[in-house]
């Protein structure tokens, strides 16, 4: 069911930027539009896309197709996404030469365009919440409401500030739980919520939903953190898609590492049983939201 | 009058975003902002955010202060301004050591905050055209507009796309001048043209106001553009405050490398007058802008 609904969803945000990031072959911007499209379409699981989808539906049910009002905004947290993990990748960062298994942005078009590339897609996906030609189905104040609630989300208070000081403890002697807090919950967490956020804004949530959905995307976004830090010690990297270990060999502050693996599992259970719980309230419409939340928590076994 | 203008606009953005970038010294991504405030506050002619409120002063003459209701987006620009400084700078970009004099950010603070900080910076400026507690004073259809025209102006199908283009030019055998104007034009024209635009947008200007300010903006940029190419021929690294000469070094697409230093003194001025020219319309009110323009000029001789 979720595998499906993550499909689902895919294949309509991938349909969606092809034609909004089309360009004149000819042109002299081509090759970058070609390496945005390349990091967009290498893959991934499209889980912030299907978790806007997901929180919107809860409050303006809409079958799953290309016309559904939010496939813009859930096509641009995935460029906002994709642009983090190009820039992540670069060399002067965490110079990764995979990514899903495939060559990272740099490797294939260099390090000057990947720069650029990522720049374009964080550009073009705040660009889709002003353009007026898109929003038509959705009311100005919901669009930029939600715009802002991501911008916070995605910048030096939330996920830029959470890579900055995940960057700055590496290696460091720190073993801060509270650090280890900070980082997961801005890196990871903050973006996770705000996709949520987004869909339930979009669809005409109260401040309340908003609140609730935004809580279940904190929880859950921790877990996920957790989970992804657990596979990253116990995976192979064929499993992967990437080298298995580096969180190790970066000397990156993790669960695993503060609290040992077991503990770190149970960590991320009982942010799920809470993450869950926020959405009892709305019954069969929110069934596949705790659903997902309890595929990230099994993720881990 | 000019200097005096870019001041007194100068001194309102650089109080609004110490303000709006204050965070808790004792937090982990306070570093980030650190950075962000010192490329922010590194100097420069302000010109984006001036034009912008000259722009703006033609339909709602307002005085030059921090409560002006356009000083948010004027801060926004010149944050963008300063975000691609910081990541032309950059080792896998154009390698520079020296930006207005000082050391460039990623001299100062590394790679890896260098590249953050410009993802921050240009993340907080979309913020702020979203933010409510902003915009109280602006309509909601004025802001997204204004973002729209801003976003699409400063992304891969204007300056992020100039630059691509520009990088691929460089120690090319191509002499093409349809594309030095292509990478001209979206490179500097179109952020310069966005920034009145956005003023004029934010005012209430009409469809036909807009169009007049933009296209003064891309005549006037394109001027800018090629006063700035001259000047790297003619100046001593004194009067740049970063080294002369680094286009001929880079092999870049020029103004005088293709047509000459005079005849690119000629088009500047050509361009001037015919930017001078759609702003008579607006009489006194238009007086700042079209002085501006010959103060564009007046820097190549």
């Amino acid at each position: 069911m979720i595998e499906s609904y993550l499909k689902q969803v895919g294949s309509c945000v991938e349909a969606w930027w092809q034609r909004y990031l089309a360009v004149d072959s000819a042109s002299p911007q081509s090759p970058l539009y070609e390496s945005m499209l390349y990091s967009l379409n290498a893959g991934g699981k499209r889980l912030r896309p299907a978790l806007l989808i997901m929180a919107y539906n809860i409050f303006d049910n809409r079958p799953i197709d290309i016309a559904h009002p939010a496939i813009p905004y859930a096509a641009a947290v995935e460029m906002i996404h994709t642009y983090s993990l190009i820039h992540d990748d670069l060399p002067g960062m965490d110079n990764d030469d995979l990514r899903r298994g495939k060559p990272t942005n740099h490797k294939v078009y260099g390090e000057a365009t990947a720069i650029l590339a990522g720049d374009a897609l964080l550009t073009n996906a705040f660009e889709i919440f002003f353009d007026p030609s898109i929003g038509v189905a959705l009311p100005y104040e919901r669009r930029a409401h939600a715009g802002f609630f991501l911008s916070k989300a995605v910048g030096p208070s939330g996920m830029v500030g959470g890579q900055f000081a995940d960057m700055v403890a590496q290696g460091s002697s720190s073993d801060s739980k509270t650090l280890l807090k900070y980082i997961h919950d801005n890196k990871t967490a903050a973006f996770i919520s705000a996709s949520l956020a987004c869909g339930a804004i979009l669809a005409g949530g109260t401040a309340d939903d908003v609140n609730r959905i935004a809580k279940f995307g904190m929880d859950s976004g921790l877990a996920f953190q957790i989970v992804d830090d657990i596979l990253d010690v116990t995976s192979t990297a064929e499993e992967l898609g990437k080298p298995a270990g580096s969180d190790e060999l970066l000397d990156k502050l993790t669960y695993p590492k503060l609290y040992g693996i077991e503990n770190a599992r149970l960590e991320a259970d009982k942010l799920i049983n809470s993450a869950i719980e926020s959405l009892e309230i709305y019954g069969e419409r929110a069934i596949i939201l705790r659903e997902i939340a309890k595929f990230i928590g099994l993720r881990s076994r």
